[in-house]
């Protein structure tokens, strides 16, 4: 028996603890022993839930007790789960996660940390909810030169994109995507590209080794799209999508940025609708290569946080250490040259207003 | 330095010895090691070719080398690539494939030999060419119980179909197919269908533990597809494509089949086109994920060959048995009830003729 934690029984945490329930048999088979969930920590109570007894607040119990291998950190935020994720790593405890703002910000120490010491740090729920990306991305295309990355990676934006695009006013398209759980309270860091941002920071340190502040990424959201840019691109027989964009150019240096771009309608990112999220990889082996998925909710996530936890258990790892991330904020460029734009233009499609 | 032999010296074998020698580098970072391609198993010269010096036409060389940890079996056929494998396997000697045939009628006993051995015996590229499909549906999904699967996975036939889309008559997408290098000299397994059914084989074998010998399932091609079915299809906002289907049904049943279907256009499916491969699967946590890229050709089918190179140099699988196959021709149901049948019509689309 394999014995786990989780931390932080909200949306994806409970998430998690279902999928482990539910799917318990089959994940025995291919874990090769069953997954038990030891403790669940969460300064809520939750009377009368399934796995009240699990339930603890204080995170030392976790950290002291020497049965629990593995620890899904699943509070989000970068306070306390950076300082989980930083003490348990340190005891030897391999982390899986769904945080993508921790991963984003702060990846690249607890790589270090988690080599240092001979544990994992996963993070593929961080990424593309359940569509498998990362796990690919690192193994599956690992011989492959991967050198640029299109991606819708949030659903928020995807899903108003679509509503626009059948005739919805901005305002009511999100209304309807709050009401239907799609936008969270306060959306700005879905509109603005925020969110996007930190996700194709991680994937860009994955496929080039380097992790770059979001704050120094080129930014634009999607709330000054309007009916008649819909239109235009109607026209030209293009489709609005929010592109996240990570690119290799020469000498190794690397253009990033969010922005929505009239896309053409041959490129497969453009039938990506609703919540749905894509993720469009270019290797020197495999050509294009598509990941097409649900980009959020609470089993589609669990899927991809209990991935790494079988992962964990069932590989164990020679070199844990492959994956370091550095930082060189010298290799980022702001603004493609001409000939990159035009081949941005004629490959994917055109920025809309300054991006 | 970890030492590997190629066998069968074609298409896929060259273009693996062309991966593993341009991007040397990058396979050393994610490896942790050299990968040195000792021998090449061919009966055929190469006079000039750059690694001529490793060209060997006699099996046992491969098979007492003791250096030798890594075979990839790039034969074809299920002569020789089976006797190969045996022999490899029972030497304790991973072997990596990209041979449909092989896996798909010889598969469960020989993941049963690589078990007994404590090796394993790996198949990336059976399926899909260079798209990761296998590692995702084993590992990143291993949460999930994977129930249904539809996939479009032969390019020859998605070619010719998007070719009579877009006007062409069957006969002349196919003179195209093959002036273009997309169809073999003798397509009749590509344009029949037995190709496609050969790899569902392979994935229901994956995603459900059973393997169904491709005799036993209902096949039907694309060579009766006719310019009207065409104009009926898109007259009822549909498209034509040539899909491979497995579902787990009630009780554990499974159903296969391989035929084309008049697919709604709001399936992501439907917009897969010309030599694009894609694999479609549900999972009861993850809901629909997607995966997109080219189906074959010589460097993108190398791509996952050298995947599973990696693989087996990385991750020491603690369970390597955790994969084996039943055989159990009771489980398979060849028609659907009329619940079924009209679910089936309802998601995806409709049969044409009397698949």
């Amino acid at each position: 028996m394999i014995n786990i934690a989780i931390m932080g029984y909200g949306v994806v945490g409970s998430g998690v603890a279902e999928v482990l329930t539910v799917n318990r048999e089959i994940i025995r088979r291919r874990a090769g022993d069953y997954i038990n969930i030891k403790y669940i920590l969460d300064i809520r109570e939750f009377p009368g839930d399934i796995h009240e007894d699990k339930l603890i607040n204080d995170f030392n119990i976790i950290l002291n007790d020497p049965e629990i291998k593995i620890v899904a950190e699943l509070m989000g935020g970068v306070r306390a789960a950076l300082e989980f994720t930083e003490k348990a790593l340190r005891a030897k405890k391999n982390v899986v996660t769904s945080n993508k703002e921790l991963v984003a910000y702060h990846g690249d120490r607890l790589l270090k940390i988690a080599c240092d010491n001979g544990v994992r740090y996963m993070f593929e729920a961080s990424v593309g909810g359940g569509i498998p990306i990362i796990a690919p991305l690192e193994e599956s295309l690992a011989a492959n030169d991967i050198y640029e990355i299109n991606a819708i990676i949030n659903g928020t934006t995807n899903y108003i994109l679509t509503a626009m695009r059948n005739g919805k006013l901005l305002s009511d398209a999100l209304a309807e995507a709050r009401k239907n759980g799609y936008a969270e309270s306060d959306p700005t860091d879905d509109i603005e590209g925020h969110d996007s941002c930190r996700k194709i920071c991680i994937l860009a340190a994955i496929a080039f080794g380097v992790l770059f502040e979001p704050e120094t990424v080129s930014v634009k959201g999607i709330s000054s799209i309007t009916a008649e840019d819909m239109a235009e691109a109607e026209r030209n027989d293009r489709i609005i999508k929010l592109i996240a964009r990570a690119v290799r150019l020469e000498n190794d240096k690397i253009n990033i940025c969010v922005a929505p771009f009239a896309i053409n309608k041959s490129n497969p990112l453009a039938h990506i609708d609703g919540v749905y999220n894509a993720v469009l990889m270019k290797g020197n082996a495999v050509g294009d290569v598509m990941f097409y998925g649900k980009g959020a909710g609470s089993l589609p996530t669990a899927s991809s946080v209990a991935a790494d936890i079988i992962h964990i258990a069932t590989c164990k790892q020679k070199q844990s250490c492959r994956y370091i991330w550095k930082r060189n904020p010298d290799l980022y460029v702001d603004k493609l040259n001409e000939t990159q734009y035009l081949h941005m233009r004629e490959t994917l499609g055109e920025p809309l207003g300054n991006a």
